[in-house]
């Protein structure tokens, strides 16, 4: 049986991750568990500093679509609570050296543990967690799932450095934006979904069907990411706002609206891309440019495509609990304002 | 057979690298040219900074030891060359980190990759070598070596964090140094060698022997290369001289001098680790000390002593070329100046 498709935004109320929340509750007490369990070290400084991040909140949207995919193929077992963990220590991991990398101060509206604790072992502890969500995958020992999970790991790190590559530089293309965010973002979402299909033993066709609904998932989430940064009308971000801006990052609310913009906005975009306009005026400009061209809807409509894209790769699974929470997600993911 | 155990330091020349070279010539090409391929990568900074340091030199030390152990296991295969291509990129990626982390400005006698490309970029490629190195063993396919490399690359990066919480700490014991460097260094050593005897197919015994081998080989090596940093008769290093003075790093001819030091030698590194004693004079004056008392020699006993450990450690595999290159590495790790 086949799933009915639900259009986005037809709902009597905005979408929300309630039903996956629901769906994977007791899933994520026990991927919880392995977390704390896995980020003790003999070492004090390591768990003290992980436990910042970790404890720092955040939505474990990838471990949460680990599970979520394993209800929709109907897996009972406990083989992905591991791997679940293991997917956010190498998110968690990549976010330690994101916040070296970008020399950022807030994130979830603490303090970054580079702030807290200095950048030598911010970078270490990153080190450590990404080892040791290997440690996890080895002990799972499915070798099918160690290799979606370790080129997914190596596309991310190709991501981010690509996206320094592109920092500061105003001609940036929506096309190179968007291979950007599908390296750094959208491969792990993809691997987190594709192998709750792994792990059930379900067709190559099934796993290709997780896949394409994370990774699409993973583009629309970070479009929007992407958007709020600009958003007048959303609500202050964990991480500091404006953060992209003075960062000089090339995000799509900026590709747009220097392609779109008079040449006097052009010369402002490439004054300030280059980091020579930072200041609280200058933000407030740039998002006042954004507005008159309305760069933050497109980049909300681009995400809408994506999360559409989503929904029709699992429309083949079986109605049901799992299936609507993961539709939901994908409704959600374009309609947030946090 | 049993091999002869050959006493260190009776030989009528210097101890080299020359036997251990030759034995692994060929195989060394094979791994460079792993090496080679696969560094690259879509993104052109990838390839340009990790060759930046890749074609600095080193000695290649810990793939070589994954081919010299085939050797002694007698192991004509060629799955060892992708393996020993993994081992140095974990080494790779750890110099990369590590070079940020200690703020370096000069590796074997080169411009760091952090001041070269920056820190961000550096931390960013040195993620994608340790990914690529997770691919390569993946692509292997051994779980068992998996085990033993991705156990190894957490017990190195809980080392490296360990090693920065004792910095400036002038209470650090020989204990904990020695603890901290048989994770930071030993324990790739130690997996360098082991998985020669896993690729062979060999008995859990050999594979311990080569272990064994590899740790004790690992910390002379270090012990040798802290000795150097204040020896006044060795050649220049090609990392900056001096280096762990003024990182306040609490190296083995730095403990023994202070617990051999008199009141006002006491108070001198005192200030000196923490970093209040950093010019040349206080570099000169801590030279002096450590001649007084002779801890470089000490530090050179003790890698004596981990050496005959390592020598001892393979004694019961058969005599020949590869067993007498073994050696006499481990020969080389105490007697070296460079």
């Amino acid at each position: 049986m086949s799933a009915d498709i639900i259009p986005l935004r037809k709902r009597a109320t905005e979408p929300s991750l309630a039903p996956i929340l629901a769906l994977t509750a007791d899933g994520m007490n026990a991927v919880n568990a392995v977390i704390l369990d896995r980020m003790q070290s003999r070492i004090p400084l390591i768990p003290t500093l992980a436990g910042h991040l970790i404890a720092g909140g955040g939505k474990r949207m990838r471990p949460m679509l680990t599970l979520a995919g394993a209800a929709l193929c109907d897996y009972h077992g406990t083989r992905h609570h591991k791997l679940a963990a293991a997917v956010e220590f190498i998110h968690t991991a990549t976010l330690l050296h994101d916040d070296v990398v970008d020399g950022s101060e807030l994130r979830r509206g603490k303090s970054t543990a580079n702030i807290v604790f200095g950048n030598p072992a911010t970078v270490l502890v990153g080190d450590f967690l990404f080892t040791r969500s290997f440690e996890l995958m080895v002990e799972d020992g499915s070798l099918k799932v160690l290799k979606i999970l370790s080129n997914a790991s190596s596309v991310i790190s190709e991501g981010e450095v690509d996206q320094l590559t592109a920092q500061r530089q105003i001609e940036t293309s929506e096309e190179r934006y968007l291979s950007i965010i599908g390296s750094k973002t959208a491969a792990l979402f993809a691997a987190a979904t594709r192998i709750a299909a792994v792990v059930a033993e379900r067709s190559e066709a099934d796993e290709r069907a997780l896949e394409d609904y994370g990774r699409n998932l993973g583009i629309a989430f970070q479009l929007v990411d992407d958007a709020m940064d600009y958003d007048s009308d959303a609500g202050e971000m964990g991480k500091g706002k404006g953060d992209d801006f003075r960062e000089g990052k090339m995000t799509l609310p900026v590709i747009l609206a220097y392609a779109r913009g008079s040449d006097e906005e052009r010369r402002f975009w490439q004054d300030a891309i280059q980091g020579h306009r930072s200041s609280d005026a200058d933000l407030a400009h740039a998002i006042s440019l954004i507005a008159r061209h309305d760069t933050v809807s497109a980049t909300r409509e681009r995400a809408r495509h994506f999360a559409q894209r989503a929904i029709d790769a699992i429309a083949g699974f079986p109605a049901g609990a799992a299936h609507a929470a993961m539709v939901e997600a994908a409704e959600f993911a374009v309609a947030r304002r946090f």
